[in-house]
Formats: structure tokens, sequence, C-alpha cells
């Protein structure tokens, strides 16, 4: 039952090759700044939506037909795992992640769950051992089940906040037997639908609680993953906890549980949040909390999160351009938190739209190394700030100052100079960069 | 040279009064929940909306003429104030609040702008001795000067830097001097144009020097007023640092700051940021943090700071219902920070705004105080989180356990049931509590 | 197998009544303007939202379970038709509406699917007769089903335009057997998921021509209703090209179809296309085209199509003011196509959700009808526009004047006086109207 | 007095130019699908932003400082036509465009201002034909001055409306003087605030009124530029009647007024508005009312008018694909309606940005030539719609079908068979086809 193989899938190929399943730009093996490209960039293909979606919308019943449909319970999951394994040896994919009921039915009880969990996790660290193939990360869905209808952690039930903890127990458990580099919290129904029912100080109090339990589980089990939040404004609720970095931030450092987790951020995630996708990465990259990308792109004119594959230059740049100030994602990776559209049902779409993604990544790279190389942004950043290196500036900076004596400082003040922010020259500088890409 | 006196203002007549001058709702003596509305409500008066603003916008010139604009500099400076103080007495306003340039044209330098504000802050003291009316709080303008395009605390250049905390000394003093109960930081250019050209850490460790450096020289001159954050998420700048209230909050913890603020909460940045009004009361609430209040509106339709009159009783409603859950503002207070339409160019219409104002939140009180009387939405928040008084949900509540505890609870549950959030009836019991007002 | 007769609803017991279950505003039989309230409001419940959704999202299972569910095939469709008229009878609702596939499941071939609707329709006409409940209006659904991934009639094969066709050919057949007053045509997919693949003048062209041979079909059969479009700019598609009412009334106009066509307008619609309610209302009715309402309304600050039960107050009295200044409805009426949240997944909270509207709407009905008796605001914009009733004003009006006559006149003018605008008194005028109301 | 003469501008040199101040992709005599890109692209520089603007904004007072600044009154406005023509000339820019009050100072009365224009317009008559720079459209500002306030066609005051009419006769008068291309007409306050203040319907048959006799006196006087009205969604009013070119075609076709207009479409406008750039020019285009464009952007995540200087490939590409489909813009041309940031205050940063426009556009030329010439996109839409080429599609298409037919002939259909929409595979050719171009 192959889904995958007969596609044409042709490795780096170059810029000028004609075939639509090449890879244009993303060449693995390509140094950069001193990193093969596949080390730079850690990609991963995201289980939900390449091997679970079905293109169902609020609107609309599923468009696509996959090999595995034709079957179900375990054997599905079976066939599944196999058309996974497959699709990451065509792309060349090195990561991949998922959550639990992405590889298993949920069970009609929590110990049978489990039982799935166990017979489908053999069998993927079969694969995994075979293929090279590795876990970026896994997580637990705490959303879509009915009884998350109110939360999951944040539940106004008690026994809803067990069965999420005992499922997280399991994840946990699941992503140390895979090796998992990381671990996301995404918190689907931790928010609210309205505040005129809503205990906000306690639903916080217990997502706190909840997320200190796992610290200790992992700990306890020598699960040493990465944890990350993957902060998301709105969509399933109307407002989710995890709003974006800032927010998310402030609850860590109210409930002391900062030093144990890092961002898992999401491009789409970032827009409707009001923000640029590069704005988040930089928020988190200078409180050193940059753990790991899902790698996709909104529409700016569509409020909802519509997942698409990252095809926008301007974005993988400057995303990258972040990646690379930080020294790189570490632990995490880019993982194609992305879905075809509903329109494109046909498995090739899945080879187009993770070629287009990688093939865009693979030119934010080179951009971005291009630009750190040049140092033209660094440099023109070096001399706007330049005033703080001596004098009055200096002084600030060092903290050696007080009200009083930049009064007197000012008082003697003649003339105040300002310099250009030289906005639209820098954004010109990088169309220059990107069209120097071949 | 009379601006408002002839506007026949008339205080608290009721419903059913037929003069558009008089109030309908905004009783200040009425006792609500145990305080006078007045007490409760605390309006103030914004300098620069009323006195200073003329109705420019980006695309049009100043549509407003007051009595005033004859006048020049100190003068003019003076007519204001002599008009200010007769409009809080028409309108019975308890409180006022400003910043520098509201109050004085600015000087061709740092010293003559501090002359000009000693001569008018002397005559103000006067005016506040003899009439009775307060300064909620007042702050400094470190956005319009052309000096602080590229911010004032986080700008670029040293010099800036220094001139604003010359400026902010003044300020504090100022406050002292009048007695100001709250002073406010709106860091109208305290962000970024582009990440392309900004250090975005620098910045933000330059803001917090500024605000230590703030907090010490209040404490050194004994100026014990409350230190307010106002947040904003954009607008002069693409993106402010002081984004929302979590976001604030998160900036203070970094720079270990909390403990010296509190934020001035603005209906229309809540918006703008994508929140409710009652959701960033709120956030601030639970963390011990509503200061004060800046009462406005958006058009939610609208993506620009239109800072209207607030009209609107559910945001009137639930604000209350938020501050009466804080029991009260403490030193804060209901400011105005809203202006007439620009189409709204006659003097009169200062006074109908304010009414219409004044009485939105005169009914907000009385709604909020009726809903929290009748203890009907308490009531049904105490049912939802029931599960957390007693068995798992109290050990959960009280730390108590751990997730192998958690696993061995939910394996034993049968079926988990959860009860409707009753968002709809909810509603309609607000809606049935404003139409109880009268 | 009773869904809602359990359920104590109370007709009218005015605003004191202590129940939940009570209207508290709406009394059919009262007489506003004229009028019966029931005459006024020609309430409708919407079929799919209230007896097919089952609280599923992008994120999340179905969280409702209703006593069809137990069922199969058309012995659940018929389960449906009993509670729905159940449920009408309970809410006294004198008007409903479905898309065909609400009523019957889709069958595997056209014609199933039509043996379906024969079976159910004649049912339906059973329970219409017996209970006088009408059909407000009917519509089919050419946009869940795979085969309209890329519309319906826009679609770009011709096999799916004559699927489409011979489903609404079936519509309007099912509607003229009911009786329905109206017919809706919502373009669900009749629009683009990217330009980049489309032929935007040729889709059109054959949405314009699938419209034409409804008109005729509905002429050869007798069908007399009013033919409805309902604008909607995005979701499911990211452009539709009914965007709003004045974008589907240009197409109409471009096609010689405006005189055949009015529109059905919802709230939700008009606010994701970024305009208020009253907006979309008010330009349908200055042109003629008002014809019937979707009364829901949208949250301001989420970018999808939330469909909330109608309960702002605002909104409803606005809605209000334009309906009356229309005549009414005609054959429109008010059709509640409004979801109860997912968290709402009891069947009392349908009849808790169906009261607040409809009490909503009786409270905008009475308001409108005051502010209209009253005539405050017909008065202010009388004397607004009245330089245009004498001298240069009335030629301009009546077409006697040209660009030379007026510089003439231009020349000789001294000063230019405006008026102020009074917005902020006009929304205190509405809020005292409101608050007028019990 | 020389504002743009030390700047050392360089044209065309080439990709691999290091100057900042060099054309890197635009050389105007560059054949590009048998066309010189001059003549593809006639560039055109807005008065306004690039002489008039000072940098203000809301919230700040103007940072830029020109040469002309030391002057006053009509000496400003020759020094500034001077420096207009000078940075033409430096940039190789064919076109212009302004508003009356750009050029000149209001006067006291109308007569003023007229023999104020009648002496600047004579002095750019004689620089225009000594640089051979031509007008690309004219308009009047009917916007900024207070009797504006309420609107000019549509202002509620006839006084108003005859002045506009004779400030609007004096600029076709203009116009013809100076052989302006086109006449542009944007109605900035041709809107409303409040609807609770508007007789909608009134002051739409009020613009059309205006607009005929703009016709007519036209046509009187032999002016035979072509009409183009802006469409533009909201601020600085709440609700612009000029919506976005649906709306305003629905307008034209309302009042019979099609054949005498076309559209002048702004990026950013169509942004605000919910649509792409590409968008509002392929509807404008499919009518054959695509005029002439306003080359800007807007920054997606903010929700003013930002007017930025195009850099974004994407957009600029796919603009050029419409215009090549549309043959070119006929007299139409691109004209720079955008302003440098606040933060971009030194004269250089007039030259930069329009370099980086100018540059942007270049390429997009040159993608979507080539796109075009290889016929991608082309190639797939034709396979898409095949279906309608032959057999029942080709009876859709001619119109020789029915819903019975249609019926019949989808009551024989086996199974209806889709085709992906690819739309991530042609998303990934665009991006090739931009990294292609040098």
């Amino acid at each position: 039952m192959p889904e995958f193989k007969e596609i044409p899938v042709i490795r780096y190929e170059g810029a000028d090759s004609d075939s639509p399943y090449a890879f244009k730009q993303y060449n693995p093996d390509e140094i950069i700044a001193g990193k093969s490209m596949k080390d730079h960039l850690r990609f991963s293909a995201a289980y939900w939506h390449t091997f679970n979606a079905d293109g169902s919308d609020p609107f609309g019943a599923g468009t696509m037909r996959r090999s595995w449909d034709a079957l179900g319970g375990l054997d599905r999951a079976k066939a599944r795992v196999e058309s996974a394994f497959e699709f990451y040896d065509r792309l060349g994919l090195p990561y991949f992640a998922f959550h639990d009921v992405d590889i298993v039915p949920e069970g009609a009880s929590l110990s049978e769950t489990n039982r799935n969990l166990d017979v489908i996790v053999a069998m993927i660290k079969e694969y995994m051992e075979s293929s090279g193939v590795k876990l970026l990360w896994n997580t637990v869905n705490a959303f879509t089940h009915p009884r998350y209808v109110h939360g999951a952690a944040t539940s106004c039930s008690a026994d809803v906040f067990a069965y999420a903890a005992a499922s997280v127990k399991k994840g946990l458990e699941v992503g140390k037997e895979l090796g998992a580099e990381n671990y996301v919290f995404w918190g689907g129904r931790e928010g609210y639908e309205t505040l005129l029912n809503t205990d906000l100080k306690l639903e916080q109090d217990h997502l706190a609680a909840f997320l200190k339990m796992a610290v200790d589980y992992a700990g306890e089990i020598g699960f040493d993953a990465q944890f990350l939040i993957e902060p998301k404004p709105m969509e399933p609720t109307k407002h989710q906890y995890d709003y974006d970095v800032a927010t998310s931030l402030s609850f860590l450092q109210q409930y002391g549980l900062a030093e144990h987790f890092k961002f898992n951020i999401e491009a789409n995630h970032a827009t409707l949040a009001g923000h640029t996708f590069e704005h988040e990465l930089r928020v988190a990259r200078i409180r050193g909390m940059l753990g790991s990308v899902d790698a996709n792109q909104g529409d700016p004119l569509i409020g909802w999160d519509t997942d698409e594959f990252p095809t926008d230059l301007y974005a993988t740049t400057l995303a990258m351009y972040e990646i690379l100030q930080n020294g790189g994602l570490g632990r995490g990776g880019l993982n194609f938190d992305a879905k075809v559209r509903r329109a494109s049902f046909e498995s090739e779409d899945l080879i187009h739209a993770h070629i287009a993604g990688m093939d865009a990544f693979a030119v934010g790279l080179k951009v971005a190394a291009k630009l750190m190389d040049d140092g033209v942004l660094e440099k023109n950043i070096g001399e706007r700030y330049e005033s703080f290196t001596s004098g009055i500036g200096l002084e600030i900076q060092e903290g050696r100052t007080d009200f009083k004596k930049l009064e007197a400082y000012a008082l003697g003040l003649k003339e105040i100079r300002n310099r250009s922010g030289r906005q639209e020259r820098l954004k010109a500088i990088v169309n220059q960069a990107i069209l120097g890409v071949r």
C-alpha cells in the first residue's frame, strides 16, 4: 500500500532543474557558515497534518483519500507508520513530531489508549532505528476530546485535570522511550471562552501546578528532553493563556517555572497575536528561551490559523537570521506544522508542499548567512547605538548615573542630533540579498 | 474669556430629564455598595484631549476653535488653566491628569521649559487649592518632540536618554508639588519601527534602567505617588514594548521592578492588543497590579486608536465589575483619555461627551454592584469549580498529588461528566441586569 | 424520545420573572408601532445549527449528544423533524430554515438524495400544516461535499456545475412544495483560494449563468419565493465573490440580475467584511434590496465566523431601526443563524440561547420604535441637511446647476459654517433609549 | 538651495553594484516583453509625500527639515517646484502627481487660492517643458481643510458642496493646462463617521451629481484626461463610500457613470479593505476598469494607512502580472503614493526609498514577464477549466442549457473527479521565478 513511493522525488538538483519534484535550493550536505544545511535546519514532518488530516474544515468534509483509509483501528495506525517513514525517506526528513492520538486511535478507556500506544510506539521505535529518523518532539493532545471542552490542566473539573495528567505522564514515557529531543505543551483549550464564567487565577494556578508535576515526573524517569511551551493567542478558545512569548514568559516567571522551559514558536501563531514571526523569535532569543520552531505561515488577511506551508522568503530569511544569531536551535528544529490546502488533496501535494517549504528555508538560511557574513545589519546597529559606548552613554550602560547627573548633563546640551533609521534602505538590502541567492 | 460657563450643565436630574445637558445616571452622592458614586468612580479629565486637541488628524487640519486660541505662549497656557478649572467645576470632576507639555509650551531649552512649568504649576496649585480638584496623575510627554523619533529611554542616542531623564525628573518634582496620586509612564515611542535596525535587548535594558532611576529619584524626594505603566501594543510605533498587561508584567518581572509599579489600563489599548477591556483589567487584578483606568473606547472595526468617549454599557459594566472585585481602584481613578470626534468641534460637545461617559460608567457601576449583590456570576463560578474543594480536586488544589497518583485515579474513572458553560444564559443575565437599571 | 419537552419554557413573563426559561421582553402579541411583535420580528430557527451541529470545531470533536444520535439514516432525519417541531412549539417560533442536507442524509447518488428529500419533505409538510409553523427559506448546501472543493457554480469542473444545478433545481421544487417565502443562495465555496490558479471572470460569468437559470426555472414551476443572496467575505474560501452587499450588488448589476434578488444579511458576515451590521442593512435598504436577516453576532476580536446568538442590544436596536425604516422585512424574517458555543452542549442551552436572542431583538424593536416615535434621530438628520432644501442647495438637489454656477456662488461666499455632528450626544441618546425599556 | 543635488545617485549599475545610491534592477531602457522598462512602469513621484510631508504623526511633530522650510508663502512653493524637478531628474522619474494644495498655500479666499495656482502652475509648466517630465495626474484636496469636516461632495452643507465644486473646476482647468494624463478623485471625507446622523442615500446622490458635473465640465473645456476613482475603505472617516473596487463599481453602475471612470488602485488601500493588492487589480482588470496604480504597501499587522514604499517582491510581481495581462496601464502609471518613515527624516532617505521602490517594481516586471513568457500559470489555468471547452461544459459556457438538461446530465454521472488546485506548487514556482531574476 505505498502512498508516496511512486512520486519521483529528486534530491537537490539546483535552481535550474525543470522537475517539479526536485529540490532547487535545499542541498542537505552543503556547508553554510560552518555547518551542513541539514544540521542548520533540522526539518521535521508533522504527523497530524501530513498523515491524519483529511482536508475537512468547518464548512466542508474531508477531500483527501489516503491508502490507509481502507483500514481501521490499529491496522490503520500501522499503515500510517509505514507510509510516514516512506515519506521521511523520500524527502530526506531527519525528524518528525506527533501527538499521542495522531499515532493511535483513542481507546474506550485510558488503559486501552495506553495499550494502543505501547503497540505503535514499539513499531515506530523499530522504524526509527532502521531509518535513522529521529523524534524532534512528541506531545499529548489534550484539546480534541469532548472531555477537554473546558480545558485540560485548566478545566473546571478535577477529573479532567487528573485524566490529562495521566495522559501527559504516558506522553513523557513515550518521549523517553523514543528519545524525543523535546516535549511540547500546546494548550489548545487552556484558556477561556468568556470571563463571565471563569476564575482566571485559579485556572492559571492549576496550569502551573500541572507543569510543575510534569517537570518533576520527567526528572523522576530521567527523560531529559527540553520542555517547550507553544504560544498561541486564540483558536480554538477565545483567549488562550499562552497568548504569545511575552505572556507565556510572564506566566513562567510568575510561577517560578522559567528555567524548565523554552518556547516552540509558530509563525502563524505569531501573526494571530499581532506580531511578526521574527518578533516572537527575537523576544525568545534575547531571554535565552528560543527552543524550536513550527515552520508554517498564515495569511495576513485571514483571521484564523491557516497553517500554510512556509513559502514567504522574507519570513524564512528573518527567521533564519534570528536562529543564526541564537547560535542555532540546539535540540530544536524546524517542524512543518503546516497543512496542504483542502484543494491540494492529492498525495503528491504533500511532496510539493514540503519541497516548497524546505527550499524556502534553505533560501532563508543562505540569505541570513550572507547578511551575517557581510555584517551589514549588525554594523548599522553598532553605529546606531554607538553613543552608549563612551561618555554619558557608557555611564548609563554601566549603571553609574542617576536622574540628577543626567539632568546636569542635559541642561548642558546644545542640540540633540539624531540620525535616520534608514528603514527603506535596509529593506532594499534584504531584497538584494534575496535576489543574490541561487 | 469663558469657554464653558454659558453651557447650561445640570447636575443629576434622573433618567427622565429632557435636558441634553443633564446627568441622567451619575448622581455623585448616591450610595452604591457602601460608598458614594463619586468615591467609586473618581472621574478625571484628560488635559490633552480636552484642552489641547484641535481635531486634526493625519488627513485634516484642526476643526476646533477655543477661546484660548487667540493668545500665545504662557498667556495661552494660563487661559487654558482657567478654562480647565471652569470645566471641572461645571461637570463636578474631582480629578484631572496632564503631560508636562499639555500645560506649558515647550521652551527653546530644557531650562526654559522648566521655568514655564514653574509658572503654570504654581497657578494650577492655587486653582487646585481653591477648587478642591485633585491631580489623579501627571506624566511627561517623551514622544511628540522630534528628538524622541527613535524613542526616549529606548532611544539609540544617549543624549536623548539624558534629556528624557531630566524631563521625567522635573515631572516627578511637579507631581510632588501638586500632590499627584499617581505618576504614569506611557512609552509612546518606546518600541521599534523595524527589527532590522533594533537591538531589542539593549533597548529593554535601558528602559529598565530608566525606570529604576525614576523609582530611586521619587524615593529621594519623597514623592509617594503610585507609579503606573500604561500598556499599548502599537501606534505610534509599529511595536511598543509595553504591548499589553502580560507583556509589561513580564518586563517588570525580568528586571525586578514589579513591586514598584501597577498598571494604568486603557480600553482602546486593550482592544488594539486583541483583548477585551475586562481581560486586561482581570489580568492586572489577579496579580495585584490594577492601578488606574483610562476610560475610553475604540471602534472594533478600526485599527487605530480612536480614543472615543466610553458609551458602551457592556464595557462599563464589565470594567466596573473588575474594579469592584478589586475592592476599588485605590489611588487610581477613571480618567477620560478620550477625545470628541473631529466633527464634534463645538465646546458644547466636550460637555455632552463627558456627560455621556460619566453616565455610562454610573450605569456600569450600578449594574456591576447589582450583579455582585445578587452573586449570580460568583455563585455559578463557585459551582463550576466545586470539584476542586474535595477529594482529588482538593489534593490538586493543595499541591498534595503528582502524576503517578493522578494516573492511578484517572485509571479508575468510569465516565467524566462536564457541565455546560452556559455562556448564552450568562449574557442574557447581563442584559437583564442592564435593563434593570434606571 | 423528547429532546426539549422537559425543559420548562415559559412564554412572556416580563422583565421581573426569576425563571431562566422565561421570556422577559419578547411578548409576541404586544403591539409595537401598529403591529404585533411576532409580525415585526418573524423569528426563524436554523435547522443546521440547532438540529445538526454537534459542537465540533477545527481542534475538537463534537460535544453535543442529542436524542436522535442513537438512530441512523432516515430514522435519524425523522427524529430530528419531530424534535424540531417540538422545539418550535416550545419557543413559539413561527418560521424555520434549512439546507437540503440538514434534513436528509446525502445519498450515494443524486437520485437517492432526491428520494430521501421526498420522504422527509412530505413529513415536514404535515408537521407544518398541523403546527402552523412556516418555512422562511430553504437552500441547497453546495459547499460541504468534497465535490465542491473548487466551488459549485464557480467550480472549474463542468460536472460539478451540473450537479449543483440539479441540486438547486430540486431545492427550488422543495421550496415550492413547502411554500417557502424565500430561497437563499450562500456561495460558501463560490470564491477562490488563490488567484494564481483562478480565472476570475470566467467563474463570475458562470455564477451569473447559474443564477439566471435558477430564476428561469423558478418561473417555470411557479415558485414565487423571493430570491436572496447572502454576502460573506471569506471563510471557508480566502475570498468569496459575494463579499458584502455592495460587492454583490455590483455583481448583480453587471449581469442584469438585480431585479430578481434581494439580500439576506448576516450580522457576523458584515463584521468579517469590516462593516457594522447596520451598515450592511442600510446599504441594502437604500437600494430597495433588504430581504431578510440572519440574526447572530460575531466576536469583534476574533477573525472567524463565530455565529454567536445575538445578545448585543446596540446591534439589535440599530438593526431594528433599519428594518422599521424599511417598512419591515416583507417576506423576510429574523433567522437565528447562530450556534450555541461548543461548551454550551446541553439541550437546555438551545432554549436559553434562543430566549436570549429573541429577548434581545424584542428590546431592539422597542428601542427602535421609541427612537422613531420620538423622531430624535430623524429630526437631527433633517436639520443637518437643511441647506439642500432651498437656494443653491435645492438647485444641487434638483440637478439644476453646474460647476460654473457653483463656482460663481462659491466665489461670493464669505465664511462657510459647519455645525457639530454631535456623535457623542447621539450615542448618549441611544443609551438612554435602551435604559428606558423594560 | 539644492536639496538633492549632492546625493550621488547613480543610474542602473546592475545587481552587483556596491553603491547604496545605484539602481540595481531598474534599467529604464532595457526591453522587456517588447517595451522598455520605462514605458512599462511609468513611475511617478507623489508631491505630497515627497515635498510636503514632514514626518508628523498623530503622536508626534515633524522630523523632516528641508531646504524650502526657511521660506514662506509662494516663495516656499517655488522652492519646492525647483527641488521637485531636481529630484525627478536625479532619479529619472518621468511623471509626477499632485493635489492643488500641495503646490500652493491655500489662500484666504477661493480666488486667492486660484491666483496662487495660476502662478505656480505657470512655473511648473515651464519646468515640465524644459525637463520633459509629465503630469500623471492631478487632483484637488477636498479633505484637509476644516470646511470639509463633514465631507465635500457629500457634505451636509450646500456651501461646502459648492466650494468643492469650484475647487474641482479649477483642478480640471489646471489638469488641462498641464496636460495631465489622468484626473483622480479620492474621497477622503466622502463617507460617514456614524450612521446615527447620516442620510446615506442623499449623500451618495450628491456624490454622483458632483461627479456628473465634473464629467460635463471636463467635456466642455476639452480636458480629455482619464477620470479615476481611488477606492479606500476607511481613514480618515470610519466608512468611505469608495470602499473598494467592487463597491465603487457598484456606485458608478447605480448612477450610470461607469463609462466615464476607471480606478486608481492603491496597494495599502486594498489591504485595509481586506483584499490583496492583486485582487483589486484583477477585479478592475476583468471589468476593463484598471486605470492607474498608487504604488506603496501597508504593514499587514497594522490597521492604518502606513503608505510605505513598495519593497515586497511578491506584491510587485503579482501587480505587474495583472498589469501585463491588462496590456499595460494605458495612460496610467505607477505613482509612489508612499512616504518615508518618520524616522527616515534625511533627504537622502527619499532617494533610497524611491530606488528601493523602483528596483522592486523592476524585479516584479521581470518576474511577471518571465511567468507570462513561460506560460506556466496560464497553462495550468487552461487545463483547470478545460471541461468548459466541450460537451456539457461548452453548453454551459455558451448559454445553451438549463436546469432540466443539467439535471438529466447530472443524474447520469457516475463519479465526479476533481484535480488538485496545486497551490503550494504554484507558490514554489513564483519563488523560483523571483530567485531567477538578477
